[in-house]
């Protein structure tokens, strides 16, 4: 049955316009055009077909909402605020300033009703598509005959510049290939971005782009205006269970401005007299500001009520699912509230030193081997590096649609293919949808393409794993095409970002165990190609505080300090150091993150004063004398070889560690004065955690 | 004329295989599967199609190769070898050994006919996009009336990987866009990746994508076999010029072997008992190895004996129009010898204390407008973001087809749509072609999009400029999405990478300065959205030197050192600190990279001992211990707001600094012992580099 505007839905079109331009005229600051020109089909979408409730927004079975376009976000707040989140009218007026409830681009920890931060364009499509993976998953998974518990939409508004942006072409492949059916994708085709037409640089046919993804198209020529298409063709790609869909929906950007259709709306405010005769145009009183009938909040409330009722008919469905399936009722809740199943740390392997030695990235293999049975909402996979990365677990089943005959939606394990920027954002949506924690695996080197939705993960808060193998130039033959050297130091440098680098087995068990933890924080865990010894004096618990003693002397020349599988070189240097009669502490500091959050006397107790500290990682030194005086590393890019001659044109090797760590120690012995511990300053990190945040 | 293949031909594709098979056995590491599998094309392209000397493989004019599977670099060894560039058969079996020519992916500043470094997937077709865009551009620039100086063709092989990377849906969908039929680029679609069939991810219609992009598709279905259907295809490609063209080749992987058309022949050696086969298949004795029959070699120097004879025709030409044109022959000269045109620097502008505040972006764009007239190669572009980034300079003219009458080839200015990556992957490929200096321009942000390719800038020793700007909080209401804290530590920690952070505009100049004469390494400048004050003590030449003394003091109690936006800050906190009886040093360090490479004794004169250093900057503090005993700066995201409130939300001000630098004082005054500068270490940094390369 077709859906029957009145005059309402035509009144809250205009109010959502008019109050966009309010909005940002009163910061002074935003985008009114996207907003203006997708009132109609905000309005229709979500007054009429989004299944949510405004007084529970974080319902685990809500259609989940994407302003992929993110600049566009008074309309997202405008939304939210007639439908009754918690986003006030002063919010409104308070749009992009501090403190605000309403910021410059839309963040989901932030606001009530929004999914996930958006804003860096084609984020947000590519979330959606990962919001729609974790709804097939989680369907496949727990529906059953008769209670159909996730069952939610994924809709998504995305512009020409997400459309451009590499990372949407990637998820939006992959969302054919996976015939993600749940998924609907609205496109504001209004041939403007900021320099100008779409003429200048974005003249492909993107229909024939997706329909090639195997998506299905549909469009909706008079988007501005026509109400009773709009919900047409959302109600044909709602009811379409086979295929994402497009709608590709004409719009005039900033509709109504008397510079619509031009790129001067995109990006500033409206002019004063442009907003007067925009209100006349529309009905309202120009002299007023921030007006919203009443029969609009009516209508809004309405439909958040209806909403509520939907919330209200699925908690009694799934009560009596949990009459029938207990434990699988018992699994939803639990992993909604984000609490991992009791004991499952203890299935962590910890090792012993003398044990074999074995590369890190197989280390995690055999963590993923022993914890994914017992924590069911891991889920992940590769960037079509399966076999090197290691990360497909004993019994995985792949997530495919049942039809290829490759495995089913229930699958925990997804070939992503070589798509780590899409890759990346696809694991933000799926672990913004709740009950999940999901993994992407590529080389640490390749994480760097997927930089733009790392820094977004970080930002958002999710719990996602980026198991980054092949982790230094100890890849070797690859070669400096494919060896980090810069990357570890960006992703120390990113907020709410752990970058571990484990030196052995114990160090990964405990990478694993702080980052499945950690519910707010994501995890990289770069691992090694090359085999490591499990280490003397190294646990799980000492490695889960980001830094420890591995080897303690009293009275001691010198320091070492390191990571990952430069640890064991450090040690093979310490015993010739100890030859010569000095006197040699180690330190292993995994996780810079995960230290610096311990108290400045333990920091202190791991990097003392009184002799000088020495740093050894085969990465750019850069960073390192936050916690040494002195830094050994690369200070250019690697070469191929064989890892072991790689290491030994760096002279990363004992002898080449052991001979600096002597020039220090007679260096500062020279200097004569006191040493004192990076870590001992007069302004604290712990003090800056504070005045930052 | 369609070729006329011979029996010489067959041996020569045959040879091509079976030394892939030896040359990945011998290093016992790499690909033989690609090779085998495009042997068969590589040979018709190499042989009868593309204009190359390989005596003189710098030649302006030749044809452009791109293997973007670099991967699958044992075949270009291969042909480079047989067609007698400087690789050797000891080369070929030296293959991925440390220091030889020959590494585990093509570099381009390492092996002779290598146009630009490939490997990490995506990039090589996008760098094949540049290479067209400045061919096309240097011959609408140059070519006269009987002059065809610029005419060469663009080749670009690649695989289902780069297909699968955003980057190459970038610049491809750009290269549809700007028409370029000097592009052709050859897909080896043999239907495997790492994780197995491309059924697990990758099933979307690559035909109808490129077509949607603009692109012409042709295929040859007989790829393994059919050289006729191969130079058939070619042929019609490079006859093209209307548009970019795609040959879909069907191939098998590892073909010949006994596990071809699987992921088995992907990335590791035959075993010894398939070689032997394969050769007895292909008619070569089993037992001998790195085999190349006379025939084929003489196949090989005849072809690139025939190129020789091109260049020497063209160079007649190019002699006779020298005769008509001196001032372009002269130009074209100059252009390829890097150099630039004489003078250009006075044009620069300079700036003394009093002048008038200016955002440094708007600094950057009175450069642009003051440099372009003179400095004619110089050409770029921005994301989508012109009128932010100020980067179009007067009477810029845009590079667009000539049928859009939008612009010409001839025009400089491009516009890259919203695609970060693409435009730095294409800027690379524009460097690469030589005579041209390219830019791209985005927000500082979303440079972290273009990661992948940044890395490969600096890694391929290309002169590209990064115009970075709303290079930190400052940006204001934008808010934490578009705020970048951690890009600068990722950009410093780059090898071979300048990170520029001007103050105010002479540091703005000295940037550009260094950037444009520094022929072997990329710069990135980050520019500030909002006005900085000129600063009394800064000159070009003291900038030029990465760091200076902006302010001396005897017997300081304090150096504060800051970057760009913070400067002005800090000398406010100066004053401040200067009424309460202390002695504040102030120093700039506008670049780390360019003062590293200042002596020790320059680099103590700016960061010296006996009194403590305080870094102050917008960003991450990580990696400023380098430089200073305690650093302020944001330990989390930035916030959405009035750039002012921002800055205030996070103590950045001149209140916060001086308390901070009070407390800093008061700290090392009651610790008593004397103050090292950081600087001032055992392994100093130029003994850093002297290991690490």
């Amino acid at each position: 049955m077709a859906i029957q505007f009145t005059d309402a839905d035509q009144v809250a079109v205009n109010t959502i316009r008019t109050l966009a331009a309010d909005v940002v005229a009163k910061a002074n600051s935003g985008h009114p055009g996207a907003p203006m020109g997708m009132a109609p089909v905000a309005h229709v979408l979500f007054s009429k077909f989004l299944n949510f409730n405004p007084k529970d927004s974080k319902w685990a079975n809500r259609d989940r909402f994407v302003l992929s376009n993110g600049h566009a976000c008074a309309l997202q707040y405008i939304i939210l605020h007639l439908a009754g989140y918690k986003v006030s009218m002063d919010d409104l007026k308070n749009f992009r300033q501090i403190d605000s409830n309403t910021p410059g681009h839309p963040e989901n920890h932030h606001t009530d009703g929004i999914e996930v931060t958006t804003g860096p364009l084609g984020q947000g499509i590519s979330n959606a598509v990962g919001l729609a993976i974790a709804q097939a998953h989680m369907g496949a998974t727990f529906n059953k005959d008769g209670f159909p518990i996730f069952t939610n939409k994924t809709y998504c508004f995305l512009g020409d510049g997400c459309l451009q942006e590499g990372v949407s072409s990637e998820a939006s492949s992959l969302a054919g290939h996976l015939q993600l059916g749940n998924l609907i994708a609205i496109y504001d085709d209004n041939k403007i971005t900021i320099d100008g037409s779409t003429d200048v640089s974005f003249t492909e046919d993107v229909e024939a782009r997706y329909r090639s993804y195997g998506w299905e198209v549909i469009h909706v020529t008079s988007g501005d205006a026509d109400l009773t298409a709009i919900a047409g063709a959302i109600a044909e790609a709602r009811d379409n269970n086979t295929k994402p869909t497009m709608i590709v929906l004409r719009t005039t950007i900033g509709y109504g401005s008397l510079k619509e259709g031009g790129h001067d709306v995109h990006g500033s405010p409206l002019k004063a007299d442009d907003i007067k005769q925009l209100k006349v145009k529309f009905g309202f009183d120009p002299e007023k500001t921030f007006v919203v009938p009443e029969e609009v909040y009516d209508l809004y409330h309405k439909a958040g009520a209806a909403g509520a009722q939907k919330e209200a008919e699925w908690k009694q469905n799934l009560d009596a699912y949990k009459g029938k399936y207990a434990t699988e009722h018992s699994e939803i809740i639990r992993r909604f509230e984000g609490r991992l199943p009791e004991g499952w740390e203890k299935h962590l392997p910890t090792f012993k030193a003398g044990d074999a030695a074995v590369a890190s990235r197989k280390l995690s293999e055999n963590v993923l081997n022993a914890i994914a049975p017992h924590i069911p909402e891991l889920v992940g996979g590769s960037a079509d590096l399966t076999g090197s990365n290691l990360t497909r677990w004993k019994g995985a089943v792949d997530f495919q649609p049942p039809s290829t005959g490759l495995g089913d939606y229930a699958g925990r394990y997804f070939r992503f293919g070589v798509r780590e920027h899409g890759m990346t954002a696809v694991c933000n949506g799926i672990a913004a949808y709740g009950g999940l924690i999901p993994f992407g695996a590529t080389f640490l080197n390749f994480v760097s393409y997927a930089a733009g939705a790392v820094r977004l993960t970080a930002l958002s808060n999710l719990r996602v794993l980026n198991i980054a193998t092949h982790d230094s130039i100890g890849l070797g033959e690859d070669g400096p095409t494919h060896q980090p050297v810069e990357t570890a130091a960006w992703l120390r440098a990113t907020p709410n970002m752990m970058f571990w680098r484990p030196a052995d087995g114990n160090e990964t068990s405990a990478a694993y165990a702080v980052a499945l933890t950690s519910a707010e924080t994501p995890s990289t865990l770069a691992l090694s190609r090359q085999n490591l010894p499990q280490l003397e004096g190294s646990t799980l618990e000492k490695a889960s505080k980001g830094g420890y003693v591995l080897q303690e002397a009293e009275n001691a020349d010198i320091t070492l300090v390191s990571t990952g599988s430069e640890v064991c070189i450090v040690v093979d240097a310490a015993k010739q150091l100890r030859e010569q009669g000095l006197k040699v502490r180690i330190s292993s500091l995994p996780c810079f993150e995960v230290f610096n959050q311990q108290s400045k006397e333990y920091r202190l107790s791991v990097l003392p004063n009184g002799a000088p500290i020495m740093s050894v990682e085969a990465y750019s030194t850069f960073g390192w004398n936050e916690y040494a005086h002195e830094t050994f590393g690369l200070k250019g890019w690697g070469a191929s070889g064989p890892y072991l001659k790689v290491y030994e044109k760096f002279d990363l090797t004992p002898n080449g560690v052991a001979s600096r760590a002597a020039k220090v120690v007679e260096f500062y012995k020279k200097r004569g004065d006191k040493v004192w511990s990076p870590v001992d300053k007069a302004i604290d990190y712990d003090t800056m955690l504070s005045t930052a945040h």
